[in-house]
């Protein structure tokens, strides 16, 4: 039976260049083509760790070269230029499979808006990865130089870390849901969407964030009533102890089991911990919903209960 | 009666950097919004020359720090962030303007690839100003350290060009039409659209190259069965002899007529003279098209004959 699902796409369905991403979405869209030829309706978010990062750098150097031209560009247009820039080639890489494989192949990406509280406690705790890895040093040197602030990220080296707040209304929903209704392939709220806080007199505003993909495929799946949402990412099962003694790897999960072991600081924060929370949360929002969290090439594994950790109530 | 409408904004409705940008955008969204409110459907292409040159600066930079991590970035995905960049801040500022007159403020960017000819004579004749404007000593450092092509620009500086080849097909136009159906204000073909070319096995490569927005706006109009064309730019009106003695306002052109002065070099290349073929080619596509030229705030005004040189068959 046809079912309209929400996938949620990591930093390794997209690489982390130009290079990486031209290769790596044609692995992306193999998988996705597989969901589409199975006869289900595909919604796809996805991450902007790297990418917004490189942006960012980009437009910051254009700043430090002619201050007077280029005022610093706000992390909330950095995230709309990532859309862009990663939008154009997952929808061409996707089109291609589908057209090749005789699918229909009507894929367009919306511009989107991701509405966000200006009082979310996240502003005061910065703690999304974006950008390059750096050595210890490179990361020290850019606290100094541009305050940013860094962290070490789950043992690949350090990053810079920006507030995530949560994702509390997509702008652009209807756009989406008109389009879904209309058989085409979206994908929207790239980068978890743009963050913006609602003002007076209608006015949305920037916000100096990124949003959680995770967090927003779920609201996005949620919004558009979707009957699965889909974490694609490196590993095919969520595990408790990860690499660590006593490794467990999870087939089936109650929203309640997951939140407690993600309570328990099972999780790594910025990594599985997303997931598990947007898994949980969408499996809980209504009855018969159903969260997977499997590796990018398991997706219809997953759903035929094979591999991965699903999520339901 | 409600028209189906195409605009096309040019740079003066878009500033040339982000501060300007986002001002501009603000008296862009009052006139469209103009329209909207007199009960037309309306569907807006734009011009992305400084973004899209000030994107392509800013990626260059980034190579030339990091050229391990980061290969060139090519012209078409410059161009994919631009219709991010600019999408964005258009979007927002015409669905504010929209809510605060009480009026449905579905407003939408869609990521859209036109396909040109690889044959195109224009890949061997750059044509298209793009970036910001340079004194003619840094156009020939551009051109010593960079292999640019350079041109000085209507009498207001030097700039870089590229390849403008003609719109051939919208690759999104479904996802467009679909919207404009669903009662959306649609944002497509941002800087005349990103530039591909098709290849075997359906695979559409990104060209080197930035596609006129009146050329892109105009096969936008065609396409989506529109009844006008509106080219909104810096001055009211099409002149002949522009700012040299006997200068001509014009109020009304068959195609013919306008074609004839455009053959005779009337009009400036990359200025007025793309204006004026796009709207002579629109005028003639089918009967009752009618293509308006006219000044930012003064759309409605031209649709009324009151100004603005209307071409018409």
């Amino acid at each position: 039976m046809s079912q309209r699902i929400v996938v949620a796409l990591g930093g390794n369905a997209l690489g982390h260049n130009l290079d990486e991403q031209y290769q790596a979405v044609r692995q992306t869209a193999a998988a996705i083509a597989g969901l589409i030829a199975a006869g289900h309706q595909v919604v796809i978010a996805h991450g902007n760790g790297p990418q917004v990062g490189m942006i960012q750098q980009a437009m910051a150097e254009l700043t430090r070269l002619d201050p007077v031209r280029y005022i610093p560009c706000p992390l909330s247009v950095c995230v709309a230029m990532s859309q862009g820039y990663i939008g154009y080639d997952l929808q061409n890489a996707l089109r291609e499979t589908l057209l090749n494989q005789g699918l229909p192949a009507a894929v367009s990406t919306v511009l989107t808006q991701v509405e966000v509280d200006p009082q979310d406690p996240a502003f005061c705790h910065p703690t999304k990865p974006i950008g390059a890895f750096m050595t210890e040093e490179e990361a020290k040197a850019m606290v100094e130089q541009r305050s940013y602030t860094v962290m070490e990220d789950a043992g690949r080296g350090w990053r810079r870390v920006v507030a995530s707040p949560k994702p509390k209304a997509i702008v652009e929903l209807d756009t989406i849901a008109t389009l879904v209704e209309a058989g085409q392939v979206v994908i929207a709220c790239g980068g978890g969407g743009i963050p913006v806080v609602r003002e007076e007199k209608h006015h949305l505003k920037g916000a100096p964030a990124v949003i959680d993909k995770d967090f927003a495929a779920g609201l996005l799946a949620e919004s558009l009533g979707a009957d699965w949402l889909i974490i694609l990412t490196a590993v095919e099962k969520v595990a408790i102890r990860y690499r660590q003694p006593g490794e467990t790897w999870l087939d089936r999960l109650t929203p309640a089991e997951a939140e407690a072991y993600a309570a328990a600081g099972e999780f790594a924060p910025g990594s599985m911990l997303p997931k598990v929370q947007a898994a949980a949360r969408f499996a809980r929002s209504a009855p018969g919903r159903v969260a997977l969290i499997t590796q990018l090439n398991r997706a219809l594994d997953g759903m035929a209960g094979l591999t991965g950790t699903r999520i339901q109530a």
